[in-house]
Parts: C-alpha cells; structure tokens; sequence
C-alpha cells in the first residue's frame, strides 16, 4: 500500500488557494473567471510535469491523462476547480488536488499502470456564476441541453457561450469524457457528521433524493390594532401553525429524515400590518424512495383552508436518489481497512458531479471531515491530515481497481 | 335636533378627493405635497366662505374658527387632509369635512352660538411622508420636540422643515391650539366590528395601549442537505414553535386583547440553507394596562434558549392606554340615542391625532363604519349616509356642549 504524500499535499492546496484567495483565507474563484483561468493554467502545468496529456471538451472541462501500458478507457479521479463567492478552500478542488497527489505518488514510486488514469476538473460546478449548478458534468451526462446552457447569464449580463468562448479553454465535443471504468471523486462532506462521529473517511453510496416545495398561505391585511383576533385571517399563525404540523409529521417518518424551512417571505410585512401572504419553502431529503414518497403525501396533505386562510403546496422541483457503484464502495472502504482508517457508510446530503457521472460511469465518492460542517464559506476547513488519508484511501482503491480491470473485470451501471 | 344635509356632505367629500386622486379611486395626499396644499388652499376658501376666521401655527396645523358669542376658547372639531401613498379618502378628511357640513348646518338654519367653534387640520397625523406619525398634533401636546420634527426627512431628502418654509403655512407658534373647551374628532373606524355589528356609530372611549417587541432567535446556518435533524440549531423552527406558544399563551389572557406578528425577517432567506437568524415583530393591543402588563409578562418570559437557538425579545416601544373624557363620551352616546342611531362603545385600535389633543383639552372621538375595516387603501370605504350620521352625531354633540359650556359648565382634563 503507497501512503501519499501529506506535506506535498498540504503545500499543494496551500498554492492553489492563492488562485483568488479572499482576505479572510478564502477563496473567490467563480467559473471561468479570471482567477478560474489562471488556477486552470496552473493544474494544466502540474499535470504536464507529470507526463499526463492534456484535453479540453466543448464545455471547458479538462481532462490530464495518465497513459497506462493498455489502451483502455480510464479510471477517472477528479472534480471542480471553481467556487462560490468567499467560499473555501477545499470544496471541489480538494478532489482534483488529492487526484494529482494520487499521480505524484505513483510517479515518486515509479510505477506504470496498465490502466490510464484520469483527472478531471467539471466546469461550473457550483452554478455560483452560471446557473445551474453541475452544469458541465450535467451537459455531457444528457442532463442538461448545452443549447440552453450557452445562454445562462451571469450577474454581470455575460453569457456562458461568451465566457467559453474567452476563456481559451472551449475545446472539442468529441473530447467529452464518455467511456471510462470508473470515476471516483473525494469531496468534503460539507456536513458535520464525520467530525461529530470522530470519523475519518466518508463511503458515499449515493445522494439523496429530493424534494422541494413552496407553501403559499393566503389570508387577508387588516390593522393590527383594529381588527378583533376572531375576524381576523391571519396567514402567520397559520404558516407557523403548518411549520409545527410539518415538523412533527415528517420528524415521525424517518430519524435520518431531513427538512428545512430555509426562505420564507411575508406580505406585506409590516408590523402594525396583519400579513396577507406568507410563503415558506420546504426542502426535505432522503435516501429512500418510499420516504420521499411519504413526505410528499405530508405536503400534498396539508388542509386546503385553515382559519380562514387558503394554504397552497406547489413543488418547485425533485430529484431521485443517485445510487452510487457498490463494487466501488466496496473497493473504498476496504481501502480504509487497509489503512486502519475509520469509515462511514453515508449518503451526500449535497449534489455533486458525481451524481450525473453516475449515469454514464460507474461511480462513487469520498468525503473527508469538514470542521463544524462548514463549507460555501471562507471558515471551510478540513485538517490537512484528514486530507491526506482522503488522498491515501483515493490513490489504493484506484490501485485496487485497476488491478481488477487490468485482469478483465469490469463493473456495469446500475 | 338638527340633521345634516347628506347630499352636501357626500359632494364635499368627492370634492376633496379630487385633490390627489388616484386612478382606482384612492387619493394619494402626502403631508405639504403639492396636492395638500391645493386641498388645503380649498379647506380655508370653504371655512371663509362660512365667514371662519383663519389661524396657521408654527406646524402648519391649519385652525378655522367660528367666532361665538362669548369670547372664550372654542369646541374644535376635526382632524387630518394628509393620506397614506394610495389611500381612501375618508381617512381624517372625513373628520373636517363632518365639521365643515356641520357648520354649514347650523349657517343655513342661522344659528349663532355663545362658544366659539374650531375646525382643526393637523399636519402630517398619517407619517407616511414625514416620520413619525401624528407629528404636529404630537409638538403642540409637547409628546415630540419640535427641532427634532424639523429634520425628519422624506424619501426624497427633504426635510420636515423645508417642506414647511416652502409650504406657505408656516404661521406663527402663538396660534398653537393650547386651550379649548373640547376636542371631537371623527373617523372611520379602520377595523370591521361597527359593520360586522352592524351598529351605526363607535363612541371612541380610548386609544388601546401597545407594545411592540422584537423577538430575535439566533442560531447556526448550515446545508439543508447535509447537516442531521438532531445536529442542527435551527432558528426557523423555534421562531415557528415560539410563535405558536405566544398565540397559546396570549390567547388566554383576554378575549379582546389583539396581537400580531406583522414582519418576519429570515437570513440568509436560501431554501437550501438552514437560516442563522429569524426575527419576528409582535404587535400588542388592548385597552387595560393590567392585561397589557400580562402581555408583557409573557413576551420577556420566553426561554432564553431553545433547541441550540438564542432567544432575545426587544421591547421596540410601548405606550399607555389613552382614555378620552367621559362627559363627552356619554354626550356622544345620547346624540346617538337621540337620532335613534345605534351606538357602540369602543376603543381606537390604531392611533390618532385625538390621543395627543387628550392630554391638553377634554376629546371624544366618534367612528363611523369602515366597510371590511379596510383602509390605507385605495379600497377604504365608508357609505355616504354612515358619513352624514356621523355629522348628525357630531353637530349635535357640539350644540349639547355648546349650552353646557354657555352656562358655565366645563370638564377638566383626566
């Protein structure tokens, strides 16, 4: 088993943080901006120093690879290079960083793989500049129509086509990644789990399922000194009411059940005015189809009309849960076993590349540890320890797979 | 008795209501705009053609007077030409214009009495352009300090005492109204008891005391898709949880006791991010200091924490409960009775010039109906003949006073 290496990895994220680095030891590197390019240009350089072959796919993702004795369709690493305004410096290219320390280790060690190896960086993955978010792994999964996503437009008025078509780095349809044996991306887990359960890798068997809804409960405005408690429609107390009904139903479905109450907008709102409006939006997660089921009969049940206001539910949007690869997973934690590492058999709670990768690639990821839960802002943190054993557990199962494949095996989609 | 002529009332209310118009039948008429004072410039034109002696004080509150008989101070009737952006237009016009028919009244039936009468227009009661509300009603009751009037600024960055300079009716300070037998100001009700009632005339015993608290609840952001139910702080759901324990809680203390939670601030208002912070306003009314001191109880006595969450409540302001003078009240009442005009008794909900004038000359207050309690809007609405009932009211609250104070009776202030 090769240990990466910690100090060279700590020193590598250290540099490619000063790729838009914020005063406060953030990071502001939104797609295909300025700072994206120049952090581009320097991952394009690491790869080549490495002997790794550089191409460039109609939708700016880049792709280093790593010939292998066979020509064979790769075993890809990776993930995102860009961030969100003020984020951290570990969300997503702590999965391109650990990939390349993956490549220096088996450099250092002098060993040639029948299998070519991949490190992929996804355009926009965060959406923070061009909405939406997974955009280019999205594209080239059949998510997404390129057509709409060329007209995305960032706050500044600039389209995707025109940032594309600037940024030097819009290549070649036919480059898209499309076959390979697997694709492994680490992550931080963005969540405060792994910290909470003192534990130090993250097997992710999938991301969970979705759901999210808008309530709108209309009442009526009256004055709030003038109207009598018994005449009144007050769309407030109702929205609130529903939040408790909510809370208490859905936290009897499932333990590993989660909901969030995260916008909620009043009408007029003002406070000597009695609302007319309250909408509140509901979020709600979960692995299992039959839960996500029954949290949506909780919505669609809430009554029609309640003291007097009318409460209507309209889903915004959903997603099924991604099941990852469970030969990979398997191959992962056993990687952790090997090492003495702690893992954690979870599912992301966050959507990643990965999610889409996973239709066309058997797929899977690795979290690491983030601080307190932290990410999408510059107090992200994950010990550089902890992101070395994500590097070690990476750079083993990738060295177990091909192992496997370079014997004939392959693993299908689910 | 004397009985007012409808028809005259109704066309001086449409004629006023052309100043400021609005094209779905509001008036907007923000206090020293261009529009108040065209409305004013046509009050004092009508209260000269009654032969009124006109008198502007150093606020611009605008005083008509009937000379009597008897040189001593006047009954002054009245209330406010000023409106809300897209008001109705009933709302304090209808208080000059109920005293301007009545004078009209006792002119055509040449009636000449011993005490002196006053219509009164207060300057910038609505605080819709001009922070804070009843403004100049306020100054003369000595509840504001003048200098500090004068710099109030609009949205525009005009202040209180430019728009004055400009305005034309900056007078002198010794015409203040500071002594006078009584006060009468009519209104529309602003609330829907009278119609839902379906009683004719509120006598107005008070203004109901008040508090307005902000309860702020702090608790930690996190993602919506990755943080666990039971590791979250979660300040949504104890602002929801807490709001339905205040409308158990308040709910108890009286069944006329009002309360409202009108603004519900969320942050970072993301529907994929569980919020830090939920701030919610509570606005509190009723007329008994004793339940108003329960209210209070209940508001400071929430847990300081909950679920992880920081629960700090604000007291934002309070004020007492204003009582009017119960000789006129009751005189208010046999006026009533007297027309055989059903009579309610009742306190204001929403605040009025009346509640300052209290403090320095013996007031009453007379509603008439709101239709649906709307008002602030264009919708506002009060039928003609609920209009000239109150006429009828007021004129022959102020002739019974009148002889009263003829013979030497006066009431003295709470």
């Amino acid at each position: 088993m090769y240990k990466c290496n910690s100090r060279r990895l700590q020193e590598s994220i250290e540099q490619f943080s000063q790729f838009g680095a914020t005063p406060n030891g953030g990071v502001t590197r939104l797609s295909l901006s300025n700072e994206d390019l120049l952090v581009r240009d320097y991952f394009c350089k690491c790869c080549e120093e490495l002997g790794m072959d550089i191409k460039v796919d109609d939708m700016a993702n880049i792709y280093a690879i790593l010939p292998g004795k066979k020509d064979v369709p790769p075993i890809v690493m990776g993930s995102h290079l860009d961030s969100v305004e003020k984020g951290g410096k570990f969300d997503g290219v702590l999965g391109v960083l650990t990939a390349l320390e993956a490549i220096r280790t088996l450099k250092e060690n002098e060993i040639e793989l029948d299998i070519p190896l991949m490190i992929v960086n996804f355009t926009n993955e965060e959406g923070a500049r061009f909405d939406p978010a997974m955009m280019s792994s999205g594209v080239i999964a059949s998510k997404f129509e390129k057509d709409k996503m060329l007209q995305s437009v960032d706050k500044n008025g600039i389209t995707f086509k025109e940032a594309l078509q600037e940024s030097g780095y819009e290549g070649e349809e036919d480059n898209r990644l499309t076959e390979a044996l697997a694709y492994i991306e680490l992550h931080i887990e963005q969540g405060p789990v792994l910290e909470a359960k003192q534990l130090e890798i993250g097997v992710v068997e999938g991301v969970l399922g979705m759901v999210c809804y808008e309530i709108t409960i209309t009442g009526e405005s009256n004055h709030a000194g003038t109207t009598p408690m018994s005449m009144r429609k007050d769309p407030m107390i109702v929205a609130s009411k529903m939040m408790m009904v909510l809370h208490e139903k859905l936290g009897e479905i499932d333990e590993t059940l989660v909901y969030t109450f995260g916008r909620v907008n009043v009408s007029p709102n003002i406070h000597t005015v009695i609302p007319n409006q309250v909408m509140f939006t509901i979020d709600s997660r979960h692995q299992r189809p039959e839960v996500m089921q029954k949290v949506e009969e909780v919505l669609t049940g809430l009554p029609a009309e309640e003291t007097g206001c009318r409460i209507q539910p309209v889903k915004l949007w959903g997603r099924d849960t991604v099941f990852f690869d469970a030969q990979i997973c398997n191959e992962v934690e056993k990687s952790c076993q090997g090492f003495g590492y702690s893992a954690h058999r979870m599912f992301s709670g966050a959507g990643h590349d990965a999610q889409y990768i996973a239709s066309i690639i058997p797929s899977a990821m690795i979290f690491v540890p983030s601080i307190q839960g932290k990410s999408h802002c510059e107090e992200e943190e994950t010990p550089f320890e902890d992101c070395a054993k994500g590097a070690d557990v990476l750079l083993e199962t990738v060295l177990t797979l091909q192992t496997k494949f370079s014997m004939g095996e392959t693993y299908t989609l689910n």
